[in-house]
C-alpha cells in the first residue's frame, strides 16, 4: 500500500445558507481545495462525495457527478456515499484507499448537507420503527448514556456541561462555526431540557454546509504543494451489535481507534490534537475514553482537568465542534479533516494548537442496538 | 493488484414483494449468494450495499448495516454506495477495488430497491429543474437518441421493437423475471405511445427486487468453492458532458467498454454473452455499439440478425433484460452479475448461452448535457 497525503482542503462556514441550492453549496469548497492544493481539476482523477438527507430531502442521485462537473471535473470515477453521520469520513476511506492502493494518484472528497429546512429536524433513531414509535429518538438514546455514566462512575451534569463551554469558548475563534458566543455552565444547564440530563445547548444543531479535501499519492505530492499532510491511517468499522447490556461505551468506538492506533504505530500520547464526533455533551466524554486519551469512566473528570482546551495536553474539538459549528451530516466528517489539517499545518489562527503535529479526527454513524452503526478513526501528521 | 473472483451469487425475482419491507427484501439473496459461496457470514470481511430512491422513498440512512446484520453480518467496514442506475455496480466495483488491493480478502456486494409504490415514477432526469419543467424527462431523452439514430442511420422502429421482442422471449426462459409472457413487433409497436418513437413496451417496467455477490482473492476463493468466476476487469466512468452536439451516443458508454477490454486484454470477439442496461430499446442498441459488437450505427441492423439473441453468436440480455425483468434501480447491476456468474458456470438453464466463457456487463446512470453520468463495464470470465 502506498503512502497517501492532504494536499489541499476548503469549507464553507456552516450555517444558514438559503440562498444556495444543495448543489452550490458544495461547489466553493472544492475551488478552494484546489487551489490551496494548487491542482488543475484536470489533474483529479478520482471523486467521492457524501450526503445522507439529500435524497430524502431534495431527491438527489448522483449529485456528485453534479457537484464535481460544476467545479471542472469529469470523466473520473464519482462515486455517492452514504454512512449516515460518518458518510463524509468513509468518502475519505474510500478515496485513500483507492490511492493507496494504486487504483488512481489523486482524489477529491466532497461532503455536503442542506437541512436548515422549515419544518425539518433530524430526531429518529434506532433500528426499527418501533425504537422510534416507543420513543427511543436519538437525543433520548444519548440521554440514556448520560445517565448510566452518571451512575455508574459519578459523572457529573457540571462536567457534561463543561464539553459545550470548552467547545464555544474554541468556536468564538473560528469564524466558520454557525455559534460563537462563549456560554456558560449555567447557562448549559438552565438552556431547556430535550431529554434529561441533556439541554438543548449539550445536543449539536443543525446547520447547511460543505467540505471538501484533496489527496495524493506521497510520491506526488509535492508536485502540488509544499505542505502535505501525511494520512498515518484510515480505519472504517461497523457495529457488532452485541452489547445491548451495556449502554455506556460503544464497543465500535473502541475498536476503531485501536486499530487506527495499531496501523499509524502511535498511541493516545502521541496526540496533540483532536476532533471528535461531539454529537451531544456525552459523545465527546466517552469518545475520550474510547480513544484512551483517558481510563474508562474518567472522561467527566477528564474535561474538568483542561487537558481538552486550547492549552491543555490535547485539545479536542478546537473547531468548535458540531456542538458549535452545528451538523450538516455529510460534511461533517470532511470538515473534521479540514481542521486537523491546517491544525497540522500551523494555519489555524486564533485556535492554533501548540506544537500540533498528530492529529486523530474520530467520528461516528448512527445508534444500533447499543451499538455505533459505523465508526471511523482517521490519523493525520506531518512529515 | 491482486486478482478477484465472484465465489457466490444470489436475487430474488424482480417485480412486485408488497409482503416485504425494503429491508427485508434484501436479506434472502444474501443468505442464498452466501450458501451458494459456501462461505459463513463471519468469514465476510466487508459490505457494499447499494439503493438509489430509498433515501427518498423510506428515508433509508445507514440501511447496509441493518441488512447485513439481518443477514448475520456485523462489525466489518460497510459503505452505502448511490451512483443512479449503476449503482449496484460501483458497489461491486468498490468490493473489488478493496480486494483487490489487498484491504480484505473477501466481500458481499448488496443491492436493493422497493419502488412499486402507489401514485411513485420514475421520470425525471436531467440536470437541472429547467431540463424537466422544459420536458426533458428521461423517456424524451431517449426517444431524441431514438430519433437521432433512425434519422442518422436509418435504423428502423421494427429493429427497435426487435430488441423487445427479443430480451422477453429470453426472459421467458427466467423465472426471475417480472414479464415473461413473449411478444410480437407489432404488440411493442401498437403498445400506448409514451414518447416517440418509444412505446410502453420500449420501455422498462419498475420493480421490487434484489441481488447480492460474495467476492473472494483469487488465491483464497477455492477453500470456498469449485466454480469461482474471475474477474477480468471493473471500470466505472464519470462522463465528460462534452459532447452536447451529439446527442446519439454516449462518449461515456464507448470510454468504459474501451478500457474494460484494455483491462482483460480481450475484445468483443472474445464476448460470448453480455448483459447491457437496456431501459429502453434505443440503449440496447447503442450500447450494442459501444461495446465495438457491431459498427456505430449499425445496431437496428445487428438485432435483425439474431447475433443478439439465444443461440446467435453472442446473446445479449439472456435475463429478459431491464426490458422484461424490471428495473429496481440499485438492485440492477448487481443482478447483471448474477446473471454472468451463472451463465459461465453453465447454471443458467434453458436460458443458457452455449459455450459462454467470457461476460461482459455493461451498465449506464443518469443523463446529463448529453451524456451518461456514469457508467461501469466489469468482464467476467472462467479461469
Amino acid at each position: 500500500m502506498r503512502k497517501v497525503d492532504i494536499i489541499g482542503v476548503g469549507m464553507t462556514g456552516f450555517g444558514k445558507h438559503q440562498d444556495k441550492s444543495f448543489i452550490e453549496l458544495a461547489v466553493p469548497p472544492i475551488l478552494e481545495a484546489l487551489k490551496d492544493a494548487n491542482i488543475k481539476p484536470s489533474q483529479v482523477e478520482a471523486g467521492f462525495c457524501s450526503y445522507a438527507l439529500a435524497g430524502r430531502l431534495f431527491g438527489a442521485v448522483t449529485a456528485g457527478q453534479t457537484i464535481l462537473w460544476h467545479a471542472g471535473i469529469s470523466r473520473v470515477p464519482v462515486v455517492n456515499v452514504e454512512n449516515a453521520c460518518t458518510s463524509g469520513s468513509t468518502a475519505f476511506h474510500l478515496a485513500w484507499m483507492g490511492i493507496a492502493s494504486g487504483q488512481f494518484d489523486t482524489a477529491i472528497v466532497v461532503g455536503v448537507e442542506k437541512m436548515m429546512i422549515p419544518n425539518f429536524g433530524l430526531i429518529s433513531s434506532g433500528d426499527t420503527e418501533i425504537d422510534t414509535l416507543e420513543g427511543l429518538v436519538t437525543p433520548a438514546s444519548f440521554a440514556m448514556r448520560a445517565l448510566c455514566h452518571m451512575e455508574k462512575y459519578g459523572t457529573t451534569a457540571k462536567q457534561l456541561a463543561l464539553v459545550a463551554v470548552k467547545n464555544r469558548r474554541h468556536a468564538s475563534l473560528n469564524q466558520l462555526s454557525q455559534f460563537r458566543d462563549p456560554i456558560t455552565v449555567e447557562e448549559v444547564l438552565n438552556s431547556p431540557m430535550i431529554c434529561d440530563p441533556l439541554t438543548r445547548l449539550s445536543c449539536c444543531p443543525n446547520a447547511d454546509g460543505a467540505a471538501a479535501v484533496v489527496l495524493s499519492a506521497a510520491g506526488r505530492s509535492r508536485r502540488f504543494t509544499a505542505k502535505p499532510v501525511r494520512v498515518a491511517a484510515s480505519v472504517l468499522v461497523t457495529g457488532s451489535y452485541e452489547n445491548p447490556m451495556d449502554l455506556v461505551p460503544w464497543e465500535t468506538d473502541y475498536r476503531a481507534c485501536k486499530k487506527a492506533y495499531e496501523i499509524a504505530g502511535l498511541g493516545p500520547d502521541d496526540l496533540n490534537v483532536v476532533e471528535c464526533h461531539d454529537a451531544f455533551t456525552i459523545s465527546e466524554i466517552l469518545h475520550y475514553e474510547a480513544m484512551l486519551l483517558c481510563p474508562e469512566g474518567e472522561g467527566g473528570r477528564f474535561v474538568e482537568t483542561g487537558a481538552t482546551s486550547l492549552g491543555g495536553s490535547v485539545p479536542v474539538n478546537p473547531s468548535g465542534g458540531l456542538l458549535s459549528k452545528g451538523h450538516p451530516v455529510g460534511a461533517t466528517g470532511v470538515a473534521q479533516l479540514v481542521e486537523g489539517t491546517r491544525q497540522l499545518r500551523g494555519e489555524a489562527g486564533a485556535r492554533q494548537a501548540e506544537g500540533a503535529r498528530v492529529f486523530m479526527a474520530q467520528c461516528m454513524g448512527g445508534d444500533k442496538d447499543g451499538d455505533a452503526r459505523s465508526c471511523t478513526a482517521n490519523i493525520l501528521m506531518n512529515n
